[in-house]
C-alpha cells in the first residue's frame, strides 16, 4: 500500500521504454529521497526538450536551431549525403570523425508489417536536395535489418536514375569480435564484401 | 552532436539509479517522440511525489496522509509491530497478506562504514510506541545483511528489557530455488532454523 502519488509516479515511469516494475519503483523512491531542486532539474530538462527540439528543414535531423549545426556548417562537404533511419544514428557516424559530408534522416524505415511505407519517410526532402544539384554521392547507412535493407534497396532504385552515386555501408564481422560468434548471414556478407590486400 | 537540450536531458537521466548512458539516451529520445501531454504527466507525477509524500508521525512510513492508512486502520493489530529498514520493505510484507499488525520503518540500518549509527534511525519513535503500552511482539524484519543483522541485534538488546517479545524473521532457502545455488551462510541458517515436521 504505497502512497497514491508514489504509486502514480511508479506507473508513469513504467511507461518508459526498458523500465520494468522493479526499476520504476527504484526510480520513484529515488525521486522521493532526492532534493527538490534535483527533481525540478529533471522536469525542466524534459520540458525543454519538448519546447526546443525541432527538426532541421534541410536534413530532418533533430536540432535546437534550424537549420541544424551540421547543415549550417560551411566546412561540411555538400557533395555527399549520408542517409540514416533515426536522429541518434547521425551521432554514431559523427563519432567516427571520418565523415565530413552532410546527413539526411529518414525518420524510420520501410516496414509493411508496421504499416510504414516510403511516403511516411522523409524521402521528398532528400529528392529536393539532390534536385537542387551539387550532390555526388548518397551513402545509405540504414540498419542492416530487413527494414533497413528494404529501405536501402528502394532508395537505390529511386536515386540511381538521378545520376548520383549510391553506396551502401559495409556489413561484416565487427572489429574486435571473434569469427566464432558471427552468424551465417553476417559471415556471408563479410565474404561477399572481401577486399584485395 | 545532439541538440543541447536533448544532451542535457540525457545527462539528467544518467543521474538516476540504474540508468547508464545507453538507457539515458533511449529515454531522452522516447521523451522527444512522446506527445507533450505524456511528458507533462511524468513531470506532474514527479512534482506531486515531492509535494505530497510525507512521513507518518507514528511509524515513519511514507504516506500522503498522516497518520498513514495502516496506522489509521482500526482493524490492524496494534499488539505486534514489524520493524523494517525502508518504506519499500513494508510493501513486501503487506503483499503476503499474512500480517495484520502494524509497522515501524527505521529509515536505514546501523552501518559504521556509512556513518549510520542508532541515533540516525527512527528508534526513538519505536521506544515511544512500546512505552505507550499494548505492544506484545516486535518482529525484526531488517535485511539479512551485515547491517540489517547488526541493527536487529542492537534492537533486540534494547527492547527485550522492556518486556516485549522480540522475534527475527527466518533466513533460509528461498521457496522455489534449488539447494545447489544456496551459499554456505544461507544453508547454515536454513539448518539452524529447521523445524519439526
Amino acid at each position: 500500500m504505497l502512497p497514491e502519488s508514489l504509486q502514480h509516479l511508479i506507473d508513469q515511469f513504467k511507461r518508459l521504454p526498458g523500465i520494468g516494475g522493479k526499476s520504476a519503483q527504484r526510480l520513484a523512491f529515488h525521486i522521493l529521497r532526492t532534493p527538490r531542486e534535483e527533481a525540478e532539474r529533471l522536469c525542466d530538462a524534459i520540458r525543454q526538450v519538448k519546447d526546443r527540439v525541432t527538426y532541421c528543414t534541410i536534413c530532418s535531423n533533430i536540432t535546437d536551431v534550424d537549420p541544424c549545426p551540421i547543415c549550417a556548417d560551411e566546412s561540411r562537404d555538400r557533395r555527399s549525403i549520408c542517409v540514416v533511419e533515426e536522429p541518434q544514428n547521425v551521432n554514431v557516424v559523427e563519432k567516427t570523425g571520418g565523415f565530413r559530408g552532410t546527413y539526411h534522416v529518414l525518420m524510420g524505415a520501410i516496414s509493411p508489417l508496421a504499416g510504414v511505407g516510403p511516403d511516411d519517410l522523409k524521402i521528398k526532402g532528400l529528392l529536393a536536395r539532390i534536385g537542387a544539384g551539387g550532390v555526388e554521392e548518397i551513402i545509405l547507412a540504414t540498419n542492416p535489418t530487413v527494414e533497413g535493407e528494404a529501405t536501402a534497396i528502394y532508395l537505390a532504385r529511386l536515386l540511381k536514375p538521378l545520376g548520383v552515386r549510391v553506396t551502401r555501408i559495409a556489413m561484416g564481422i565487427p572489429v574486435g569480435s571473434d569469427l566464432e560468434y558471427a552468424d551465417d548471414l553476417t559471415m556471408t556478407r563479410a565474404l561477399e564484401g572481401r577486399r584485395e590486400l
